[in-house]
């Protein structure tokens, strides 16, 4: 008991530690998915239910109807919240503190390394000799892509169209350069997760139009197509495809939000976005 | 029960007709996830015990230790397993006579929609008046892109290399196209589960050496560096970065397969590529 207690001082949180020295130390990164604590696949719950050390940071997406009090009952483990000043400044010390002893588990929103937030961490565990393994879990990008019945090989390059304050010209170019090629473009839109900031449809789409204004290069314009999507995973996602000038003004409700550009269209591709995504007829005459 | 009976005849198999009428009809699409039973979400799960209907099918990607009996036993439910044929050529009838009578699920390996396969049964559903959801799963898109540390943002348009009867060019002009622009190319490698053929990333680099041989535009050479990866979302997935010369004897035992050829890589990017997929040191050394 009294050594038990020394470990938890020297690892400076305080963590039921199980199971002590039962396990051979490792690092699981696990994704928990969309939406939920029911967003974890089935193998995910099991590592994180025998884990001595199990973690979470929840500010690299939003998962709307997620709560960790609901989460902990679920898999019976006191989890600690890591936040981004602990990953990033202080390169998750505690988090391979704690793999260095035993097997422990780093709980990460959609898939762990869609983001690249947490390569660094998994480069940094393997060099001090932590084993780590990945658990993967639903992402946002197939999620909005299957929802959309677009076809998944038609993507081109993805793109975050970023806050006002840091707005530039990537995004349109990138729509642009994969429209060149009859690509699609799925755009993430910002979001400060912890702060409860989105960059909302409607406002991502005025600045794309009005850098259209300025380049005149005829790749976001009013009459343009465009897919709005919020709370994909989650079980009630809204989709709506429709022309920028009616979409900006479309109530998406509650985040998350993303977007996305289409290139040109199979037909298949344009009875999806009527029967799914409420697209007005005129889709149908589209040029192709 | 002379009912149920009767409605099993013009259903034509024969299955657990549980909670019958207790709950409103409808068709959940349910991504299976990735390698085996446990790559479902808790959520697809427990949607899955709740139905009176379970339809499976297994042909478009292989779940290398999936069990049919295992699920079964998971989920407490006899599963239907739909061939190819019953989807594609009599449109998935079964399915929709039993959706349209109550709840009923439609288990797919990995996410539902990330192959096109099923958007038709989809559409054909929403057109004759059933409900449908989606329950998102493990995609083996993310999972690839996840594993290797590699960029998501950077990655260009997806290709499908098919086996060498069906070989043409075009997976060599998506790699040169996504290269021109320093993006990475993420290469499905074509499978045939249910007859267990699976197209080789030794064999896939050789294929497209050859074009490089008619074509010299200097895309895909022996000196050329790519990423095979063996399955991936499995408890042994094998990563190898390395010049192709090299790539094509790799033993990567076991499949499903897949292979990138990276676009430009950043300093990060090489790093997780010598830390996770075992690349030599000249990687250090590639011109940026």
């Amino acid at each position: 008991m009294k050594r038990e207690k020394s470990k938890k001082k020297t690892l400076s949180f305080n963590l039921h530690f199980t199971n002590k020295g039962s396990q051979l130390n490792e690092l699981i990164f696990i994704g928990l998915g969309l939406n939920d604590e029911k967003g974890i696949t089935v193998k995910g719950l099991e590592e994180t239910k025998t884990a001595d050390f199990v973690f979470i940071e929840l500010y690299t997406s939003l998962m709307p109807n997620f709560s960790l009090h609901r989460f902990e009952t679920l898999c019976d483990k006191k989890i600690q919240i890591v936040s981004r000043r602990e990953l990033e400044e202080e390169n998750g010390t505690q988090i391979l503190q704690a793999a260095k002893k035993s097997k422990t588990v780093f709980l990460v929103p959609g898939d762990p390394f869609i983001a690249t937030t947490h390569v660094t961490l998994r480069i940094d565990a393997e060099k001090q000799g932590i084993k780590t393994r990945i658990i993967h879990g639903t992402s946002i990008m197939s999620a909005i892509i299957s929802l959309s019945g677009l076809h998944n090989y038609k993507f081109g390059k993805t793109v975050t169209v970023p806050f006002p304050e840091n707005f530039s010209e990537t995004p349109y170019n990138v729509i642009a350069q994969n429209k060149e090629f009859g690509l699609h473009t799925l755009c993430l839109l910002d979001l400060k997760a912890n702060e409860n900031l989105f960059l909302s449809i409607n406002h991502a789409i005025k600045m794309l139009v009005e850098i259209e204004g300025k380049k005149t290069m005829d790749v976001i314009t009013p009459d343009t197509i465009a897919v709005g999507i919020a709370r994909a995973g989650s079980s009630n996602p809204i989709l709506k495809a429709d022309f920028t000038k009616d979409l900006v003004n479309y109530d998406f409700g509650e985040p998350p939000y993303s977007l996305i550009f289409p290139g040109a269209l199979h037909f298949m591709e344009v009875d999806s976005l009527v029967a799914f995504a409420g697209a007005p007829a005129g889709f149908r005459r589209l040029p192709k």
